[in-house]
This record gives C-alpha cells, structure tokens and sequence, in this order.
C-alpha cells in the first residue's frame, strides 16, 4: 500500500453554473481517488487600501500557499469600474501565458476532424495594456505594449511547452508587416529563441493568413504562439473548431509553477441550479491542472473516461447532443474511472 | 438600337499572374459586351519629391478622372522602406470601407453551406496607423487610433450597404471590454448611426465571440463592421469558409463614388505566364464593380457564367479542381456570358 502526498488545489467555483460542474469535477476526482485537497474560495473582487480593486486577501493567501487553482466562470460585477474579474486574477498572479489546447473529441460531430493544436497566448500585455488616451476630442489612442522580456518569456514557454508534449512544431502568429515595431519585437524574439529549440520546427504566420488557413484545414498546425488579442482571437475560433467553449479546457500559467486551470465559457445563468450545466470544459481543465502537478495517471484516467462518455452517446447533457442531466453525465464518469483503475 | 455612354475604368493588371487574370477578366467583359474602357496603368510606388513614396503621376492622373480602378496582385517590393502598395492605395485615394461579401458557390464543396454575410472593414486608422515608438530599450508601443469621424463614415456605409442589399441586419464586431475608450468609441458611433436605421437589426458581439460563432454556424451572420484589425482577420476567415482567396471578391471604397476592385490572393510567381491561374477572384471583384457603376444586368450575367460554369465542374482551373487551363476556363465563361445575352 502506497501513500500518495495530497495536494492542495484552490477551488474558486465561479457564478451560475460554476457551483454544479466545480461539484461534478470534485465528485469525478473522488472517484479517481486522485491525491488533492480542496480548498474553496471566492475571488469577486473587493475594493482594497486605497480604492484599488483586488481579490479578497484569504483567496490571494490560499492561492500563494497552494499555487495551483481550479476556476469556473465568473460573472464580472456590473458596478462602475469593476475590474474584468479574468483580466485581474491573470495580473494578479503574473499568469503570463494562457494555453488551450483543441483537440478534436470523437463522437462529437463538428465540420472538422484531426484537430489537434495548441494555442499559446501572452497575457500580460499587448492591446491589454488599459493605456489609453483621449488626444482632441473625437480622437482616441489605445497603446498595444510589447516588450522584450515578455516575448522571449511566451516564446521560451511555448518549445519547452511543445519539447515537453511530443509537439513538433511551433508558429509564431503576427502582424509585424503592419506593426513593424511591436510585432516586429515580438517576432524576433520568437526567431532568436527558436534557435535554441532545433528539434522544433519554427515557422512564421500573419494572423490573417492563419485564420484563413485554420478553417480551410486546422490539421496543418501544431503549437501556435502569439500576442495578447491575436491570442484571445484565435483560441476561441479554435475552441470553434472543435465543438465550442463547452468542451475546451484553459490554463493559466505563471511563474514558479503558479497556475490556474478554467472553463472559458460563460456563467449560463438561465439553466444555473437546474442540473443541466456541461462539466466537460472545467473537467478537461482539471485534467490539464494533473498534468501540470505530474499527475498523469490520474489525467488519463479521468480523460479517458471523459471521452468514452461523449463517444458513447448514451448519456450526454442536452448541450453534447444528449438528454441527461449534469449529475447523470458525472455519475457516468465516475463510473468509467473506477472501471478503469 | 441603344448605345450605352461607355465608361473608362483604370485597369491595374499587377504582379505574377495579375496580367494572366486581368487579361480574362477583359475578355469575359468583351463577350458581355459590358460598356467598358480599359485604362491600363502600373501603379507600383516611386520616390516623389521629398523622398516620400508615391504612386506614378499618370496613374494617380487616371485614377482621379475614371474614379473607378480594377486591380490584381501587386507584389511589395523588397526596397528598405517601401510601404505596401495595397496601404498606398487604400492612403492615396482614401479609400475608407473594404467590402468582402462572402457567399457559399455551389458546387465548390468547403465544410459550410448557405454562408452568405459581408465583412465591412475601416479601411483607413485603428492599428494600421503607422504610429510606433521604442520607450525604453526593449519596451515598444504601437498606437491604435479610433476617431469620431472615420467610425461614424464606416458605419454609416455598412448601414447604407444594408439597406441598397436587401439585408436585414448588421453586426458591429469590437473588443469595447478591453479597449473601453478607442472600440468604445467606434461602438458609440455604430449605436448611433443605427438609430437612423430602424429597418436593419442591429446587434454588438465581441470579436473573439464572433470567431467562435462564424466557425461555428457562419449563416447566423449578415453585415458586419468593424474596425481595421479586426476587419483585416475577419475577412480572411470568412473568405477561408467560402473557398479562400481564389474566389473572394473585394472592394475598396472612397467618397464621391472613388473606389477599386480588386483579388486579395497573391500574385502566385509560381505558376505565373503557365496559363494556369485561376481568374474567378478577379472576375467577382470586376462584378462587384459593374453593380457599384449601376450596371446591374451586366453584373448578373457574368457573375452567373461564372457560377454556372463552376457548379457545371467541366472546366476549372486546378486550384478549383479541375484540369483546365485559364484560358480554358474563361473562354468557358465567355460562351456562357453569350449564351445568355
Ligand atoms: C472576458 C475577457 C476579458 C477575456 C479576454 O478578452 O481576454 C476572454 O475573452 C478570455 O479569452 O479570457
Ligand atoms: C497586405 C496587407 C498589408 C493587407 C492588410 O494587412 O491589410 C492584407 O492582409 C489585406 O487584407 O489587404
């Protein structure tokens, strides 16, 4: 008999639906037996010192005592001035780089088959800067912010990532014939870090180009990294590819093993508590989170499990093409990853 | 007997295979006996007076008499500091609303059916401003300018476009929860004109949204409009649903009736002066043209020919999958314009 170390996850289950997929996902953990402690905390910002806004001190202290977090959808409060409550989780814990990736999911018909990317998005900085200027009346500057450190920092992330995954092949996405500068900056580094990846591939693709080329055939790419907005872009026409925000998992990464997994989906506050809620994006997410804690018996386990339901057919939530509730989809899969032990 | 005014359009043939499909697009014209003279004209830029680049005299001179270009791939040329000639043109005439109309063709199979919408893309600022510093060593700004002005004027085409096409709604496509001030401006603006416009539905949705939503289910859509960026991504997705670049049209448009057609695809050096390029992009766009001058029946005839002649699937160039020659192909077309005189 063998003791494995729990370990502790933050748990932020989010508005809405948040509550019933964070509790399907836990239920689908427990089965699993899977070696993680939970602890649940609410981030809705709160107004600190000096009329900043910030998340509550006890999440900020769980999450830096943790380091690991699993999020469902927030709703960002509609009061004056209230922070994107993603947009401040990201700056709050220096979540430099947002991954998804989308691969195609057997049984679930969408126009494409093979899918099967990544999507490396800087989240820092770009056209998230918040800079922005009234210059005369009528005439408004937004500043897209790039710098050196945060483009080597996404590159780098993006080949160990590919190196660490059995990827072959990294695409810069840009526009530097446009932003010569900016883009330019961050297409260099891409090229320089590039050099120390020669067992990646390194290639180099306007946005537009890629956008046109993702939906004539999405087979052709492998990881693709790129700025801010072109990566909020493309990784939800990616999610598109496959099925949609409803079965795509994210992850937020920062530094020193700091993370944060999420569904990307909304909060669906019409079917909220009505146990019709789709799990499979937060639990494909809580997947990524295992992988990233090493934890990849358990990550197949429950992915396999997770599949084999969705190809199965028999049991799915309306929004999979089924007519099951949330609880019956989960108790499936709970079933599935005890079989599989 | 009738004779209809004829009317002097600049032909700018272009690059690679623009002299091939310029060369068809004249032909078919002449079958149609569209009421057209061909004013040719090169346009690529030199060094005026100052060292500013410019497009030649006689072909600006052309330009500002007929107001109407018809124009194929141009290549950049790799001079240090040479801007894109698509830019100076768009520049030099002002050109302010690009229009791709994007509609399923019959008989080319791509993973849709029955797409059928239209990008309107501000043609003239936004992240195409050219404005870009260095801060600091390593920390680079490029600046997105929105103003009054120019969104008020691409929103009220779109509107304007609307309502001459029969179409009953438009979409504004922004990122305002990010770039609050510069998209919250163009997205005022568009709230604004749409007032004027009770006939056509008017609705917002994020850019990042309308990825995931076009890739998947494309016939929700009709008139978007958006600015530069966004219209630059967009429109080359719509364009990848429908069949690519080979057989979207475009249309540049200026004030006071100025405006250019024109392929988006690039001059393929590859197979230029080998008869085998395809000419329908071109040909749409010459189409796109004749209804923009009022020729409407003329438009319908070719544009007709050509569909025809593709859903008939005997005589296609090979990027259309067939085994034709594009001269082939167009006398093909020509026959058919005939036919149906
Ligand atoms: C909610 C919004 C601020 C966010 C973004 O624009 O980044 C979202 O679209 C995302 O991709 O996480
Ligand atoms: C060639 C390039 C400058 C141009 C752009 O970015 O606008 C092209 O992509 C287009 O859409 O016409």
């Amino acid at each position: 008999c063998f003791f494995e170390q729990m370990q502790t996850v933050t748990l932020i289950p989010g508005d809405g639906i948040g509550p019933e997929i964070s509790a399907a996902v836990v239920k689908i953990f427990e089965s699993a037996k899977a070696p993680i402690r939970w602890e649940e905390r609410n981030v809705t910002a709160i107004k600190g010192p000096g009329g900043k806004w910030m998340i509550p001190p006890d999440a900020k202290e769980s999450m830096d005592r943790s380091k690991i977090g699993l999020k469902g959808p927030l709703k960002t409060p509609i009061a004056a001035g209230h922070p994107s409550m993603n947009l401040l989780l990201r700056k709050t814990f220096d979540l430099y780089a947002n991954v998804r990736p989308c691969v195609s999911i057997e049984g679930y018909k969408t126009p494409y088959t093979d899918v099967d990317l990544v999507t490396i998005r800087e989240n820092t900085e770009g056209e998230y800067s918040g800079i922005e200027h009234v210059i005369v009346d009528g005439v408004v500057q937004s500043i897209k912010l790039i710098t050196e450190n945060a483009s080597r920092r996404i590159a780098e992330y993006a080949f160990e990532y590919a190196r660490n995954n059995q990827r072959s092949s990294v695409t810069a996405v840009h526009k530097a014939n446009i932003m010569r500068m900016s883009d330019g900056l961050f297409l260099r580094k891409c090229r320089e870090v590039a050099e120390n990846y020669k067992d990646i591939k390194f290639t180099e693709m306007y946005l537009d180009t890629v956008c046109l080329n993702m939906v004539q055939d999405p087979t052709q790419f492998d990881v693709l990294v790129m700025p801010n907005l072109y990566g909020d872009i493309l990784s939800d026409l990616c999610a598109g590819l496959i099925g949609g925000l409803g079965v795509t998992p994210s992850g937020n990464i920062g530094a020193n093993g700091v993370a944060i997994f999420e569904s990307v989906h909304g909060t669906a506050p019409d079917i909220a508590g009505l146990d019709l809620a789709n799990p499979t994006a937060l639990l494909l997410s809580a997947v990524m989170m295992l992988r990233h804690m090493g934890l990849h018996e358990y990550a197949s386990r429950i992915q396999t499990a997770c599949f084999d339901t969705i190809r199965d057919k028999k049991v799915l939530t309306k929004d999979l093409g089924g007519n099951s509730k949330c609880s019956e989809f989960t108790s499936e899969i709970c079933h599935r990853v005890q079989d599989l032990a």
